[in-house]
């Protein structure tokens, strides 16, 4: 088969994916410093009736109408383009429905695209997941990786991307990578040392190696979209995710947009001291930082010192309360200045559960006005493992289709 | 005079002000929670012609074309319109234009319109102004209310209002109010310990008595705005004020935008225990919060109590290198989580400026990592004890014209 038009088609790929045509005006961010024109407003309406939808559920036109505060033709127009693209399905009739004209149900079709999610969180292996449009994961595969670092690290992304691509079953919405580090807005990975990456490109590299549109973020940032659309978040868009593994690291969603800071490292609290009263040596350099106190591999060695003995009084159980303690040492302060209502711990569950978590809890509480803070909600996130690929995925639809 | 229909008017004032309908499409936030009609695409692009003039200062009509991205027919449209309510003029032609049609220059008419702007931070004095549409001070009123609490401190505020509106010589933009205590986005008090204030609607309650538009906020949060509008703020967007008066607060601007908080208590750092080797007893019950080291009836006494000898080495010189550094352990952490690139203190001189922020900026270096926040900016306000009054005024601007 040869291209009608040379040098005017884009590189043909072995996937189909909705076009960036029909998705590009709703995935526009509004900033007052963009002007808007009246096709932002429709790309605009047609995220807001997919955002509805995605939310509430099923629901008839009128229902959307009325939920959006859309005229119910506007509905109707965007309604119809949205099926012809294959997002949105009638479902049947409202059940129980008044005499008349019975109301037909709407829905996202979450199955009619699907998305490649991939976590690079963990130095061990690569996960990588097809998940459909609603985040259910719907097939795995994990990459070892254990020692690659730089160009062959890249190399076993692409690996594991070209592998998931034989499982996809549905046109492909786009592809979201949960990196470790430092990573900007373009998807370039400023800085991540575990990998040995500096300045590396990876979403234009990969979204040209593979024609296909993809996504780069931090794998904490990755995290809280992940809880704020799948976990059991409040959904009062304030919610700092604080993922513990090698390192310690968060996520910050704040006014339901995440927050980026400076030089991208908002969430990169590890090398923040914490106390007062000395502590070990940090790779950093420093003493007392977070992750002295928190990071995975060092609870690990110390409980195994203490001869894993986790029971109430006993030295592991110690060790796991001081580890708390810290983490709520240095929560206490964020949570006072940013008001924070929720804040979720992700990591080891037999590391965080229990000792740790109360901990953290009572220290926050000790340290933070309790006329402010008291109903401060702090707990575990129940997305396990797979919390950095289903994140990876809403980072695609919200790049691709604007809602979140 | 008899009004011309009764019960349709809205009540007559004594000054006139820009009507709600001529700035109220262009005051809408742009929420992707929210519908978005064309009406809003213009009221958008008419606060980005404002914004860029606000700004970049006077140009011409292509220039603000060039600028916004926007067609010379809709900014000659927008322009011809913001000429007729008075928000701008036409300045003269450029100087050594090129031969042909000579471009003529634009700019806000910053004498067009007056702003009244009140500070009630201050528990001894409460402080007035009328600003025009630039942030600069043409008139000033205080009025002494040591010991005014609840209804009699909302009468002063009054008096203070009517005293300054026989001092206004232009239509009136609306009153901005920066009050301590916890504010709602409704201009709600929802908790001024010092004026025992709790729910107190001073928002609608001065909108009502004097018939123009108002808006009431934290008193840090005005100021993180009159520093980002009128200070010597970076422009990137994100910015930490941090006020130390009788209590310490903060004023966080992150993404342009203010942070609110789950509780709207965002920015309240003033009751977070700082370190973990103890402190003196706080009002609130427990020891050691940023207060009890920073607050400035605090250190003013400690300072008495060293016989106010400040010079290197000194007891006064201890003391305020100890407050610096409580400060620095609490904006370390800060700094770390949010990746801030510019912190402003707001205060006296006398206390915050040489040893204290010095102090501050060490505490800070030393308990973050170099790598990321090295070059972060820590300093001092140059807007000194006007910073609240022009923040309201920026409030104003903000609410009624879409610029920031």
């Amino acid at each position: 088969m040869t291209q009608s038009r040379a040098g005017t088609e884009p590189p043909r790929t072995r996937v189909s994916f909705l076009s960036q045509r029909s998705a590009g005006a709703s995935g526009r961010v509004l900033r007052p410093s963009a002007k808007l024109l009246p096709e932002d407003a429709r790309g605009h309406n047609r995220a807001l009736v997919l955002q509805t939808l995605f939310t509430v559920g099923q629901q008839s036109r009128a229902d959307v109408a009325r939920g959006t505060g859309l005229t119910r033709v506007t509905v109707s127009d965007l309604v119809t383009e949205l099926m012809a693209e294959g997002l949105l399905v009638e479902t049947g009739q409202r059940e129980g429905a008044r005499p008349g004209k019975p109301a037909i149900l709407l829905d996202i079709d979450r199955s009619s695209f699907q998305i490649i999610g991939i976590d690079l969180s963990d130095s061990a292996v690569f996960r990588g997941a097809v998940l459909d449009l609603g985040g259910s994961i719907q097939r795995r595969v994990q990459l070892p990786v254990t020692g690659s670092i730089g160009q062959a690290a890249i190399d076993q992304v692409a690996i594991l991307i070209e592998s998931l691509l034989a499982l996809v079953t549905a046109p492909l919405l786009g592809i979201g990578v949960g990196s470790p580090g430092i990573v900007d807005r373009a998807g370039v990975v400023i800085s991540a040392p575990n990998l040995e990456w500096t300045g590396v490109p990876l979403q234009a590299a990969l979204s040209e190696q593979f024609g296909v549109p993809v996504v780069v973020a931090n794998d904490a940032n990755a995290a809280v979209l992940a809880e704020h659309s799948f976990g059991d978040a409040s959904g009062e868009g304030d919610l700092m995710l604080v993922r513990v593994g090698r390192g310690v690291g968060a996520g910050l969603l704040l006014g339901g947009a995440l927050l980026y800071g400076s030089r991208f490292a908002a969430g990169e609290i590890g090398h923040v001291v914490v106390g007062t009263d000395g502590g070990e040596l940090c790779s950093c350099g420093t003493h007392g930082c977070l992750e002295t106190w928190l990071a995975a591999p060092r609870l690990e060695a110390k409980l195994a010192d203490a001869a894993l003995d986790t029971t109430p009084g006993a030295a592991g159980d110690t060790i796991l309360r001081e580890a708390g303690r810290r983490l709520g040492i240095a929560l206490a302060t964020i949570v006072g200045a940013l008001d924070l209502s929720e804040v979720v711990l992700s990591g080891p569950e037999r590391l965080l559960d229990g000792s740790l978590v109360e901990a953290t809890r009572e220290t926050i509480r000790r340290r933070t006005m309790e006329r402010l803070h008291g109903g401060l909600t702090l707990r575990l996130s129940t997305l396990g493992d797979d919390i950095v690929l289903r994140g990876a995925a809403v980072m695609v639809i919200s790049s691709r289709l604007g809602v979140s």
